[in-house]
């Protein structure tokens, strides 16, 4: 693969006869595959036989298809962190796509800018993570936060939860763009799968360059 | 006055010759007036009787006419908080229309959320004050952070600081409004007049309220 | 608590488990909660136990979780104005959150600019209250009117009511934040809940003066 | 002319040549017209046998050109409201293009809904009025408190005064939009050219069925 | 009443307890009124002595409530003209809201601008017309088109019929208002109801004036 | 050239520096090249031997350098409607880019859908062309008229002529878009050069197909 | 027909009874009708006899109405180019509606930006196709490409697929508008239907020159 | 530093004064300090004494001030890719930002996607840098092809080049955020500092991991 990994199925607006199709072709080619948008009543119209094939989770709404869980090594170097609860979906699809890539990840929860003493509680921690995921909706002010404490490489990701002028997770895309903490970098709103992409894309490179160094 | 304070001229996009009137006026009925948005070369070509009975300040673009400071009591119950140079006008603007009012402030400047500690060395002082102007620009995120940390009344003035996706001060607008931390307000973008006023009603209630409860 | 009152809870987004979670710890830790933007049909679904340990309304789409009314003491310094039946939830959602803090509330209704006659006749009342939260959809007049005649604190309260350029609420939000009326300020598109907590903060610090005051 | 008056030269954005061949059509057929958003610079630039022929007024930024004023006859039945002073150059492009059609107008000024008591004043006045134009800018409350108050033809003026919420006018036209004072109507924001075209076509047919009844 | 017609009930949003305590009260002070925006789902829960008075129509999602027919008198001075079945029910608004206020109004369908010749054909007709209302979605020409052709005033109503840059009726609404027709008035996208007030409203000025003639 | 004409110089944003080298690299390989958006004052600042190489047109805004006319055959088989003189730059700009490319045109003017009859009357005519680039600002009505008249290959051109709701040619832009006449496409708004483009290639299709058949 | 086409039924928003209505007009005048925006569950409630008479696919949601297939002549001179499943729908709308109007046309899928190898493997084919339509959502980048490596007519259709920033189409709109590629041309989001009108008028042209010149 | 490097100082927006206050701060304490958005006129306007530390220039609109060029070690690791002569002045941002912090950079220029070529013919050594820096305006199409072929971090710096529906750069921020390339990452608009620090912020890891593996 040129940019070494594989491409995922978006299964959102893709027919029933889409889907079985492109999962004909991929067992033919005796490969895996990771499904995304994959919602729980599309997952149970599945024949029986690709079914049984696929490691369904509901809250990432993530398939793994004729896949089986490579040996993880070492410790994670990616952290992903939100705030709470009702960013938990966003979280689970990030997880879950990095697992897919053999990618050990750790995952900070309850870390929002409203309860700041558990997030000042986490910063030595967060300072030694060459990766960070950071997760809000909203007012998307915990990247701003965290970007000014820790060193790594940050991927915001911001999310579509709340009403008003949150106006569907553009109000916290903005703000981790317009960001005064320097060298934050966006992924599109709710977009786990491309977030764990950039995310890999770096421990990719960081791994390269270890691998050579190791090697002189 | 019903509501408690003088209106002011907002001066921007009305002619010399209008402004000149107001002012006549004014002076008839041996008042003074708080003048906003007057740009300094507006102020230049003012005839020069009327420049003389001007107080007036280029940084928050702002005029006193025919008014003589009064004695101002107590200590500052208004804490004026912004994060660094871009947005001094704005502060400005809040501070001298206080002024105007007979309303103590003071000011926290370098207060931004990129360098939290130096937030984080306020708290304290800014928990004691019942009333918080909070200026923003960019993301916004000072009003999120201060708003989880201090019980005061909290009034968020967007600035318009910034570029691309700042969009003139709408994602610092949104992101208060938008905000976790519980009990914001919020008002117009460049609005340092009507966060002033915003602050000025509540200190009314609050100074009713004490002369009311030392009454009995 | 650093802010003076309790965070509630937002179910909106939340799954049924998570939902469960939280209020099992709550339980265990022997508080209560306020949980808002929770469906009747999601608490519905509650385990009978936490549903018998809430004190549900469908029109604010409110519960209170293991709570007992506090004693309510004095009059009601908070007034809630609305004009009319469409922005019931959200002016429900003002009420009952104040409740829940134990703060008296008086309301308003069908307090419209169309029939401004109704409103006048209850400007004198309305003068006496040291806050206000003002609610309006549509094209939101009413705290452009309100505000040029009572002193109290502002607090706008933007409703989604309306089709069309109403924009989901967007052109009330933005008319109460261009008002000519001096010292408006205005909280999120439908959050009663935020509109709420922003009166509480304004109420607790005139309690506090007016308690500092009785003390000398 | 099929819809009863002439089409006015928008000057903008044409350059000073095809003005100038425009007006020498005009002269060659002994015609008249009605310039706007003639700004004075580019009056200025006229040549000088054309200028002589101009009936300038840098206010309202029109040009009356090879016009003579008509006897105008009969009462003032279109009445022009506006709250003050920004809203000059608007109520003038109004004003100025009834003139031009040979319609008395009556203007109203100050009558902002800030300062209500001095709306209510003129309310009785105003029910008189057959068509009223109501020309407001930031929030735009004014035509929704008027259009409960009065029975005529009420056209909504929107102008672009104020800033950051008021998007250049796009607040105030929304608000007159969605207002829910019943059966306003609305035109483009600043274009006081068609308020009065508007105006004019209403009043055109007052006075034909004026004249019908009468002949019977 | 002050405008000279009553308000109608926007059902929107109310509740069937809200419904219900309305035309209760409208009952008792034997007065009839005008039901808006009402699903048929929502008559088919009226109770069943209520939904006995309501005289309900489908296409318009309107209710006369308790209401009998006046005479109307003389002939139709509102034309209603539309493209086509797709705003069919935006014409509907119209025309039995003008037929609630005893206005005759004449409907002209299938008059689109893609269809020039049907336009053209009925151009004569149309001019004799004091009143217009012009109904079109999707690029809303139709306004722009007639505006040239006809006299009287006109009130366009834009729908929200289209997808993708239609964005609901907004780029209809735009087209109205920027049209270099002159003297077109816009109405809230989908506000059959206000464009039926609003040339109400025009309707009794024209027969005031023709009785006030009359007088003579 | 892979798509059949050169690429032209995108003067706007290019600094004096930057147009020198493109001049001098042109002039070095013996070409000659089309260079749009080049401001008067920056051909002004041009190197007299570079400036006296360059066929410039203030209206248009375009630069032909090192060029030298080509002889055209052939009648016009694009025609260029534009409403009137605000539309005339975007017009210009259409047509010398052709003329650029070696392909007649005939402009229609004055075709603007408020003189309804002046269309009309070029309707005939304007059926012979296989190619129209339709010119509309305001509410763009113009390309939906015309493109229920007539069967050629319809490229509309919205320009940012007009004001408020027309907001720099958005509105034309999306009227065209959503219009009711089937089969219009769309260019960028003001994009003349774009427009002149995608004409050429359809007259390029059609001058091949000519050939090719002649040849059979 | 002016244009050489007919009009397509949009039935979209139409009820059932408006759709019966132009089927049975359509039968009477012994005509057919392409219908598009039929939804399956609509189709399913149609009168038998007229369900009888339609020929209609889901994919693309068209029905042909009382239509006998064309016999085809030739080959295919227009290209419908998408880069996968997402877009399945919208090209069937492309391909349906042009073999209803008896044109060829020649599907190329897979050819995704993403996959910047397939689509060079083909650009060679493509480069012979007089017309090309133009897929694609999200990020809109294949026409872009496509654009500068083709000669023919370039007609894009921006499709709604994606989520967050893709904002239903808009951002895909706009990447076609402001392509560097030159004389792109653009329908609105998701109208295959238009696309395909676009097209056929193209080919028409193409048609009818080659004709006239075998004809000399 | 808490995040690797030193805070920049944003000149747009602050006063003559502010800026010499933050100069003699910067030299009391023997730093250096990196101005970005410092116009030429306001560089001019600086004390001589001040002028003499600064290293300028004016296409990046950048100043290194009381700086020394660190010895650079090393091959570049960050390659700096754009279309051509519009984008020059980000692009410049981009490196005079990484030169500063000491990271060489290597730049691909003509890299567009409407030259295809040129681009296909840079892949085999972009494949070779871990970190790349994509600039577009305009449809913002060269992320999404260069995304798809290269295993780097990827980090999209949007420009605001471009005209009408570029809309000032969101329509090519959009494409980057929403782009099918899977991992890319986006910084707000112009924001050529930011790219660069996030560029710094994967360098930094990458060195970090390399020194760790070499000294085991
Ligand atoms: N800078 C300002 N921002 C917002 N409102 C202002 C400002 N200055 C004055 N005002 C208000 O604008 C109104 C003055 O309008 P005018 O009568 O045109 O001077 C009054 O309601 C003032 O309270
Ligand atoms: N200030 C104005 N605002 C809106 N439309 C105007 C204005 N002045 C003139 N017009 C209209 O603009 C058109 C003139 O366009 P033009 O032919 O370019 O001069 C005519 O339809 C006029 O009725
Ligand atoms: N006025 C124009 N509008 C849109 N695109 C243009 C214009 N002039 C030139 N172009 C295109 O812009 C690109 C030139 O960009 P550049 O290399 O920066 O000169 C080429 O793709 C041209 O075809
Ligand atoms: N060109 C720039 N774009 C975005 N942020 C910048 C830029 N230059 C400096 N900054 C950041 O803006 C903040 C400086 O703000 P200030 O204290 O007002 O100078 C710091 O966080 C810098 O890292
Ligand atoms: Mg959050
Ligand atoms: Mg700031
Ligand atoms: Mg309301
Ligand atoms: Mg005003
Ligand atoms: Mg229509
Ligand atoms: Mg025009
Ligand atoms: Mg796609
Ligand atoms: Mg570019």
């Amino acid at each position: 693969e040129r940019v070494g990994f594989d491409e995922a199925i978006l299964c959102a607006r893709k027919s029933d006869a889409q889907l079985v199709t492109i999962m004909d072709r991929v067992l033919e080619q005796g490969e895996s595959c990771l499904m995304t948008r994959l919602e729980p009543e599309v997952f149970d119209r599945f024949p029986a036989h690709h079914r049984a094939r696929v490691d369904y989770d509901a809250v990432s709404r993530m398939g793994y298809f004729n896949w089986s869980r490579p040996r993880t090594t070492g410790p994670a170097q990616i952290a992903v962190v939100s705030a709470g609860s009702s960013d938990m979906p966003q979280a689970a699809e990030v997880i879950r796509t990095l697992t897919y890539f053999g990618a050990p990840t750790r995952q900070f929860i309850d870390i929002g800018v409203a309860g700041l003493w558990r997030l000042l509680g986490n910063v030595e921690e967060l300072q030694k993570f060459p990766v960070i995921v950071a997760i809000a909706g909203m007012d998307g002010a915990l990247p701003s936060v965290l970007g000014g404490l820790v060193p790594g490489v940050m991927i915001c990701l911001p999310t579509s939860t709340g009403y008003g002028v949150s106006h569907s997770g553009q109000t916290a895309l903005n703000a981790a763009l317009a960001s005064c903490a320097p060298g934050l970098t966006v992924v599109n709103i709710d977009n786990g799968y491309g977030a764990a992409c950039a995310a890999y894309r770096a421990l990719n490179m960081i791994r390269k360059a270890a691998s050579l160094a190791q090697g002189c």
